[in-house]
């Protein structure tokens, strides 16, 4: 081989963000996984519902009748009122069409987003533990994650808005909040979004809100949904919102989702999706417009499941020595300590070929993250009631690492 | 309003590169045609057929079984697998399934690329006229297209390549090389591509090959595709090229490519994929895998109904005054010139309200575009008469600006 062409050298002569960035240790549990027959999966973020007939339908029908074409830059006209209706229907508010851009997953909305915003060196402040793909976008493209800490202690978790907003630099130019949060389930309240809220407003830097799990919300008093930042930002807002299909409609492996944004952004939102994917399938998107329209039932059973899940997951782990955690308001994970561990990821290798069981490693979701995994618990009931089994019986006889 | 979010204060919020990108001239004529009722489009890189249903059909099929979960970053096995067998059938290559990575489209590879080897400021060497879409990608990222005009003299188009050699520089990360060619159908020959290689690996920079008409290739010995850098290159060379099923096989809608690269990069690549899609949705390319397989048949049709038109289209355009192209041996567009044009926007612009007919500006394409128009020709025939019918008709009539 001519030496030029040898893997190290190959590898030195791409970037050194590309080449040093960590793997996402969930995509590394689950390409492990994929290998090991009999595992149960509670690694994604992801239910074992496939996507609903009531919403796959439509889509499959588009395809076959030929809805395959190049398509709009920023989503079917469709599928934009539908989201302006799903707003006015679940935050109360009336959006223009022109604030909603379809994109290929809310990780493309994320991406956009960073593109749009920060540029090299700059930086994003992000509270931790958090889903890794925030950081890992960041270095890519040659800006810079600053990280914050949140506080696990007598078993709640805080964030302290003093260290966030004391993260915050000339360099900064977006606080990123994930609420309520992968992993740990933290859900902002109304207060502490105001207070983010005003403090961009007096530092003049965009808010990056994730509400993808806003749905996913376990009040005591029959909420629907979580308090957001659309229940206390202006129409126009400097305020970018990433979101999904995936979640609330069981869609992950659609690869749909939106980004909310002012409407003076279209242009560059639009410029951003063409060289990045060139927009979504249309065909799928039809299957989308059902999803908002007709998905309400679905979503609302969707919702009690992960609610029941998250009560059988939490009764099983309280009987286990050494772990600890707190009941998650939002979301669909527990993140859970285990005494004693000190490599998750190791632990989450051990988990999958001695126990079947597939956790993500906390050490993967940033600081403050080592010493818990990550289990998704919006699974069949049976399934995961098995899954805690093995785990507990695995606990027996073994230590983590 | 708050002060802070008037539309003037929002955009100066975001990067200036975001900011100042100017729109694609592509999708600029299209976003206006489909305002307007009755139009020919000529503007996209796509034909009239929509995806055949032996395609269509096991898409929809595992979209409607359930298929619908998170998926292999890298592709579907199946799938590499498929592109394994298609590069040993049509370049007579084994390669090695870890030399593919599917991607959601042949943009997102080329994004994927960009983002693996060109950093902050430094520069990839492209000629032009080149799709848009190269140096948007890469001044959104920060890095910068250094662009060398190619030469149209006497009816013909020359890439001179010691003007290309001589624009690399110390920043140089690759020299992206899109053949054949869109929108001029130029194509390298062997020879040609031979020089390039040997001077990359002199000069140690990567070899971005973007041969996504390969197959439209109109050779006078029944060649069934262009030369290619597959002919001449090592199995690891340091060379990535971005390809996409949606032109062989008529699936522009379905945002599905591939990636083909040095194995040693998987795991950077596939870090990547994770921070910008996520994946491509696997029922998606179970259709891929039916295309690759057994697409063979209707890509030859396909090539063959692209030669008639282009032929239709060349003995159209040959009889009106003041035009002027190469008959081009690969791709599907005429690029042709208007004597007295200097703004092809607004003739665009004009051409689509005035005679319902719309081609794609040749300024968007870069230097040396300007003064061209693109025409995709891979239509119906019928609508392709019609449409050089009606520019006829117009010409008669009016005059560019």
């Amino acid at each position: 081989m001519i030496p030029a062409f040898r893997p190290e050298q190959v590898l030195a002569a791409i970037t050194p963000q590309a080449r040093d960035e960590p793997d996402s240790g969930i995509v590394k549990a689950a390409m492990h996984g994929f290998t090991v027959p009999g595992v149960i999966p509670l690694w994604s973020g992801e239910g074992t519902a496939p996507t609903p007939e009531a919403f796959a339908r439509p889509a499959a029908e588009a395809l076959l009748r030929g809805e395959t074409f190049y398509t709009w830059q920023r989503g079917l006209p469709e599928l934009r009122q539908a989201l302006v209706r799903y707003h006015a229907r679940v935050f109360g508010r009336s959006f223009d069409v022109e604030n909603f851009f379809v994109t290929s997953g809310g990780m493309q909305a994320i991406q956009t987003i960073v593109q749009m915003v920060a540029g090299d060196g700059e930086e994003i402040v992000i509270p931790t533990p958090a889903w890794p793909n925030y950081a890992g976008a960041l270095r890519i493209l040659g800006s810079r994650p600053v990280e914050v800490p949140m506080d696990f202690a007598n078993g709640r978790w805080t964030l302290d808005l003093d260290c966030l907003f004391d993260a915050v630099t000339p360099r900064t130019r977006a606080i990123a909040l994930n609420s309520p949060s992968n992993p740990v389930g933290w859900t902002a309240s109304l207060e502490e979004l105001t207070a983010i809220r005003d403090f961009c407003r007096r530092r003049g830097i965009w808010i990056l809100a994730d509400e993808v799990y806003a749905r996913f919300y376990y009040g005591g008093k029959g909420e629907t949904r979580a308090p957001s930042f659309l229940d206390i930002c202006e129409d126009e807002e400097r305020l970018l919102l990433a979101n999904t299909f995936s979640k609330n409609w069981a869609m992950t492996g659609w690869r749909v989702g939106w980004l909310q944004a002012p409407r003076a952004l279209g242009p560059a939102i639009e410029r951003i999706i063409q060289v990045n994917t060139s927009g979504t399938p249309a065909f799928l998107q039809r299957g989308c417009v059902a999803a908002l329209e007709e998905g309400d039932p679905f979503l609302a059973e969707q919702v009690a499941a992960a609610r029941r899940c998250r009560d059988l997951a939490v009764d099983r782990l309280r009987g286990l020595p050494g772990i600890s955690f707190e009941v998650p308001p939002g979301a669909f994970y527990l993140f859970f300590s285990i005494e004693g561990m000190t490599d998750s990821a190791a632990t989450v290798r051990r988990l999958i070929d001695e126990a079947k069981v597939g956790f993500a490693p906390g050490s993967t979701f940033g600081p403050g993250g080592e010493g818990f995994l990550r289990m998704c618990y919006l699974k069949d009931t049976r399934k995961l009631e098995e899954a805690l089994g093995r785990f507990a019986r695995w606990l027996e006889v073994h230590s983590p690492v």
